[in-house]
């Protein structure tokens, strides 16, 4: 029995979302099929990161078992032959048995992209927000200091589907950065998880504070109010990236070196 | 009578070029037809440069006339309104009568996107060469430095189908410059006009450079070849983005400040 880890890269734009949907088609859904061909066996793929419909990855990381080894480039390759062009797998690497995509992750960087300006970007239309309203980026970075460190964040939290994170609502938002682009702005969020739709729900609410809508300071009592009909609707799902998921030194990669 | 210049970006996935063609959709042609809904008449447009099917724009430059002055703004917003989302109008701006937007550019810029490595990156395989062979860049540098300056380009330029250019065809190269980007590198193009398809064939010769096919000093005798038949073969258009047009300052603009 071996365990291998993929990196996954893709276009959220015509997905369900990674996981499985009944009547609708979801990325794992689509891995799983490529991997029961190349495997010869139904071969169940457990993913890091659940991302929504519209979503996109250029990092999602998953696992998966198989009985015999296989050789990893030549696996890529064949995966990326049979997959389609909006979804790529950047790399295969064998793991330990014990390795788990979701519970082994120790950091997250999550990007989400804003258009700003009257004109939408045509490249960019399928992967940003388009904002046509005047933003003042200070009183944004100034919400968003408040969000910083460890914190309850029920009130930037969608209700959860499974236990875990309803049980412990407290998250370090380690760093929330806002990075100029060609087409405006990004927000880079990095912490150890997320709380489920937590980077869309404070993305949406520090943009109101950014059209003056609310004060920056208002950040701060939504988060200590934990209640979720205190904060804004969340950013649309076709701006939010998936950048990146780190694990601790993988002791197989050592040993090869 | 009033004349404006409109600013152009179009992904040119799903068109046949800028130029009207006989049973297939053009940039221009949709730009037209929606120019005729706002201005309530035939109205041509004259683009800067014809993009080839594929070939997109950030900065297209065209203009066209029009009996009645318009409100630039509005204008701007009426024909974002009308046009699909793969075509946007970046500026509109009024200029004098004896403006063309061909024939008054003083400097264009093109990139060329080089998505290298065994895997395309899923978010620009429209826009982007996926070459899998490893490439030597110093080479490509090496080769590209022999075409800077004041040249005979025709051995880079395809048959033009207007006879200004088979006239003429000496061009300076202003810049040739190789810049690191995500997915690999893009080559930044600088000069006052090109030939018909001279982008595209320098940068598919180049490839051949760099892939150690063609030593960096073949770039030396083909040029003065002016042989089109000892270049090499024309880089896909997807990767080839027409950045920006410049023209001197205009005399409205002026006036207004």
């Amino acid at each position: 029995m071996k365990k291998y880890k993929l990196i996954i890269a893709y276009d959220g734009t015509e997905y369900s979302g990674w996981q499985f949907q009944p009547n609708a088609k979801s990325i794992q859904e689509v891995l799983e099929e490529k991997l029961e061909i190349l495997t010869k066996a139904r071969t169940p793929l457990y993913g890091a990161g659940r991302t929504d419909a519209g979503v996109h990855a250029m990092g999602q990381a998953a696992h998966f078992k198989v009985e015999a080894p296989v050789d990893t480039r030549l696996f890529r390759l064949s995966l990326n032959g049979l997959l389609p062009k909006d979804i790529r797998v950047m790399e295969v690497e064998e793991v330990p048995l014990d390795f788990h995509a979701r519970y082994s992750s120790v950091n997250k960087i999550y990007h989400y992209h804003l258009n700003l300006g009257l004109v939408q970007d045509p490249f960019e239309r399928a992967y940003s927000w388009n904002i046509t309203n005047p933003l003042n980026m200070e009183a944004l970075e100034k919400g968003a200091s408040y969000l910083i460190g460890t914190h309850d964040f029920s009130a930037f939290a969608n209700e959860a589907t499974q236990g875990a994170a309803k049980k412990n609502p407290v998250r370090t938002l380690k760093r929330l950065s806002v990075v100029p682009e060609r087409i405006g702005a990004r927000l880079e969020f990095e912490g150890e998880s997320f709380l489920y739709k937590m980077v869309r729900n404070i993305t949406g609410t520090l943009i109101e504070v950014a059209k003056g809508k609310r004060a920056p300071e208002e950040m701060k009592e939504i988060l200590e109010s934990r209640d979720r009909k205190r904060a804004g609707r969340a950013a649309p799902a076709k701006g939010l990236f998936l950048v990146r998921i780190d694990y601790p030194p993988n002791p197989l990669n050592t040993k090869k070196r």
